[in-house]
């Protein structure tokens, strides 16, 4: 039941500090209590993985491990070093590129998982983007906002990116290693691309308009 | 694991078409991207049927398969080109009447597979109503509402009277498709008597104040 | 599967009747119909203990039972009746006092289970928290309220105390009954202290003004 690969466990580690410090970031600036802070935080970080084990019928990953949650609470503490550090952090570029890494991190475990519990294509995609974006949706529906990635970015469609290239790629290769790396290569390129170059997804409603 | 029982696939076939159709049209007046009207379509649209595999402890359906998703998409397709061809289609009656017949699948769907999970009667119930209206909910969560069902109209009780009828009459037969013709007559007719009289169950507060 | 601890069951049932009648006062503030009012009531009775129950990957029990429904319904029914008898129920010391008795009950059936279900320190520290408070923070989210407990009082700290201090007790007996009682206990006492001593965690945003 435990996955012990060490690309999983590398990947997940990152994308564990860096949504902590995404998520506590935007915490703090809704004047929540140090538990507060802690919880949006440990929620960005654990949501979007804990959803994907949920979905692959399994018990969460954090709940069998003793330590895995002290990453989570690193990027909570990091965040609340660089609040002293620097004056706004959640729109600080260390606060954009956590972000992004975390993304691509997440897509890229929720890929591992997906596949190894032998869903279809569609789910190997669906899973590495919930994954990637469950718990940014869970830390806004916490904090009372419209999830974000409903109406802003090209965000949510890198990681469904990075599902497809890993869905491909693993098609060539019994190795997870390779599909892996091209999905968080993907993901992470994709995103920067995207808010170097602003680009947006068009609103339905102004389709229509034009 | 997986049903293929043919009733329970075209009644869950419809559901998925009329509310993703009722979702996206929800998501289009709240000026999403594409890709925020696909995700709120596709919620409403899968958000009942995969919470009830999650409480009967199961894979949800939806992921095991390639092509389920399509109807999700087809509904999505329809609410867009409805809008291109009627001006408000929340309203109209093609929206009201894909969302009884959403409720009324939905809740036959859900009836189905809690008896086969072996649930209580009081379990086939829930899971039938969770199942039925679990998708608008979510929706309504992630458009930073408070959930339609909660403080509106004769919606969900009516999902909850399909749920009963279902298994009065499962006591009767062996078979689903007696029982699941009844429970979707049930959900649709009073749905249907519901909206023709504007029903409405009192306010706690209303009956306390008079 | 199902378990028949008696002394699960009594602290269960102590919980559901409690919760059922915090989450009913709540609804009934915001003007929702009877429906409504008993969907947010067994919401914040049944909710903490299926998130529980999804977390262990189990089916949760309140679909396999026929009656555990009844508890929740009765404090629905019961705080009806205070509305009648009293004011404003949902700030009277009955549902205060309501509210610490299900928050103990609750931390102790969820370290319970988590327990038994073999997950570590740490999971069953995090479930117990998550079955005392997941119910409220639901109903706040259907209420389309930020969750409470990440922005006031000394709350949820209260079911962590709690879940670390079955958990310490456990590590010296066999029984549950032990740690069981302890946990309900600590959990209950540091909840009233804190409410009479009005204890607060310091916001981060404040620590670093000052």
């Amino acid at each position: 039941m435990m996955i012990l690969n060490p690309v999983f466990e590398v990947v997940n580690a990152i994308g564990l500090v860096a949504f902590a410090l995404v998520g506590a970031s935007k915490a703090v600036r809704e004047e929540f209590d140090l538990f507060g802070v802690l919880i949006v935080g440990l929620l960005t970080a654990f949501g979007g993985g804990t959803t994907r084990d949920l979905l692959v019928d399994r018990m969460p990953l954090v709940l069998q491990t003793h330590w895995n949650v002290l990453f989570g609470v690193s990027g909570v503490v990091l965040a609340i070093g660089l609040l002293y550090a620097i004056d706004v952090p959640d729109e600080h570029h260390i606060t954009v590129g956590a972000d992004a890494a975390g993304l691509a991190a997440f897509a890229t475990t929720g890929a591992i998982v997906a596949s190894e519990a032998g869903v279809s294509a569609f789910g190997v995609v669906t899973i590495a983007t919930i994954n990637a974006v469950g718990g940014g949706v869970l830390a806004d529906i916490c904090l009372d906002r419209q999830p974000f990635i409903l109406f802003q970015d090209f965000y949510a469609s890198c990681a469904v990116l990075g599902g497809i290239s890993f869905w491909i790629v693993s098609g060539f290769t019994a190795s997870t290693t390779v599909p892996a790396a091209v999905c968080a290569g993907t993901t992470v390129f994709v995103r920067f691309v995207a808010i170097g170059r602003n680009w947006r997804l068009p609103a339905v409603s102004g389709l229509v308009v034009d």
